[in-house]
């Protein structure tokens, strides 16, 4: 058995961005500037550096970025207010609040109130419904299943293979991956089955895949005998497991692993992500798609 | 082996029509009485009969019953209207446009414009969405899914079956039938296949189901072998076929199957619908327990 292709997330992110940058020169030569709105609840230092590096994204893509950055204190009013301002905003394109929220707010209120033309999270119902129903000239996508489908794209025209007809498991029913993962399949005209904490022989269900989405949130979950030999293996999973040794300051090394075993399924599949460096660098990736194309969507018919 | 047990889609019917009727008697003595409206415009005889049987079964249980008839001609700036009126009046809960609209008309845009939590047909993006993350104290489902999972339950009920951990395989993808099953038995834990005219071997997907959905629209598509020993197999096909003979005005006779070769399969299946008397029975009586529903949730809470 040869070792399986493997999808370079960076690269691909990279290759996705260079289009994002592109397609935007082109958008402001015609006088529209995409513009993406961050808003930050609180100082959760994880959510203070993922707003950091979208708006680093945002700025490298040629964007029209702000950040909205608002004490934990924040009365939820006061929240839905912005909302509602940036929603009015001509400049603005994508509306991002950065999850989670203080626990003290009604996190679907805020969402839901945001436009769905500028809901580049793609998470409202609203989006939810369009995508389910096939409107994709209207539906946002949201970025990890939408990544997770240009990578497995990449792994088709690397192997010759089609969608249409395969098998394909996604292992995960969240609504942020699991669930519109498997409608995007579906659109690809996969037979797709989803399988989950309550499936019975998991084993063999992900056996069956040509192509298998693990999004579980199970280090290394998925082994090698899981995996069907040539399967295109998406590992969508970011897990933070004890490491070896201490690392400088003296505490326990951590690593970074995915859902599957990949050295194990490696040997199997037919073309597989790593954890880092897979999935993962699409994300940001595909929210400036996302922007892109809401700005695109909202820019008077051009010629 | 036994014959399968029959899910009598009549008795089913009738009981969960009891069911509205006591509880709007129940909603009425609070002081609100459950409204629906239907919208037909023109006049195709078999649209005109469904949205007679839906009036009669709104008054029968008790409801506040209105139908609005345009004609053909009807511009349709003026039904978005009579739609905007509907979703202003307070005694309407449940508004039914009548599908399919004369094609000069953008359904889309009709049916988008009515008020979500009036949507008793559940087709509104929103509803598609709430389906979808489960929001399913606001969601309105459609009624045909609905129904179809009442059957199960009943199926579930007589075998001593539970749905958590089996394996069910939905044929179809329609938006209003085949996805919105799907999302149903995601709900209930089932695994859930999705299977479509793309799906390879279908034969081979569908033994392997222990709940099995035929939503295809292929008269007897589904043969006895492709039925798992002990399932439960809901037909929701309805296709007019060409029968023996010819009827009293010297026509050629015709009559009803369903999606799956009954005879067949009830030698192999625990529980089986049959085709007429069976799924077909319950789209108007979940229409009734939507409106009911819908009226529910505008009544002001508590007594
Ligand atoms: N940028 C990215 O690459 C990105 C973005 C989002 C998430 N992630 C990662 O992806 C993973 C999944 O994220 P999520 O948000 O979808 O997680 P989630 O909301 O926790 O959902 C996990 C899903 O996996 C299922 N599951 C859990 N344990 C299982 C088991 N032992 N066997 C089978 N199924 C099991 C759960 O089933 P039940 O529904 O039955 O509980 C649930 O549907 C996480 O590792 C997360 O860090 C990465
Ligand atoms: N009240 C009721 O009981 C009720 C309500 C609604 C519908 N129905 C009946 O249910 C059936 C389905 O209705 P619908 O509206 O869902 O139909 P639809 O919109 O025509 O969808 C049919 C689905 O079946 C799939 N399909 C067609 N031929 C197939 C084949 N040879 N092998 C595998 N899959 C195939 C199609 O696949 P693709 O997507 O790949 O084309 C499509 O997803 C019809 O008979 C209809 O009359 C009954």
């Amino acid at each position: 058995m040869t070792k399986a292709y493997l999808l370079d997330g960076k690269a691909i992110a990279e290759e996705t961005l260079g289009r994002v940058a592109r397609e935007t020169a082109a958008l402001r030569a015609r006088g529209v500037t995409p513009g993406l709105a961050t808003v930050l609840v609180g100082e959760d230092p994880a959510s203070q550096s993922y707003v950091a590096s979208k708006g680093k994204a945002a700025r490298a893509c040629g964007f029209h970025s702000v950040q909205h950055t608002l004490p934990t204190t924040t009365d939820e009013l006061d929240l839905l207010a912005l909302v509602e301002s940036l929603n009015a905003d001509p400049t603005i394109h994508g509306i991002l609040v950065q999850l989670p929220l203080p626990k003290t707010m009604n996190a679907a209120r805020v969402l839901e109130l945001i436009d769905p033309r500028k809901d580049v999270d793609g998470f409202h119902p609203v989006n939810v419904g369009l995508l389910s129903v096939g409107e994709m000239d209207r539906a946002i996508v949201p970025c990890t299943p939408a990544g997770s489908m240009i990578m497995l794209d990449k792994a088709c025209a690397a192997l010759g293979r089609t969608l249409a007809g395969a098998e394909a498991v996604v292992i995960g029913r969240s609504n942020i991956v699991g669930k519109p993962m498997a409608q995007l399949l579906l659109q690809r005209h996969c037979t797709v089955t989803i399988a989950h904490s309550r499936t019975r022989d998991l084993a063999a269900v992900a056996r069956r895949a040509d192509v298998l989405v693990a999004a579980v949130g199970q280090p290394e979950m998925v082994r090698g005998d899981w995996v069907k030999p040539g399967a295109i293996v998406i590992d969508v999973g970011i897990n933070r497991v004890a490491g070896e040794g201490l690392d400088a300051s003296g505490k326990p090394k951590t690593r970074l692993v995915g859902d599957v075993a990949y050295a194990e399924a490696a040997e199997v599949a037919g073309a597989i992500t790593p954890v880092p460096g897979g999935v993962g660098r699409m994300t940001v990736a595909m929210l400036m798609a996302n922007t892109l194309e809401a700005a695109r969507r909202a820019a008077p018919a051009g010629e």
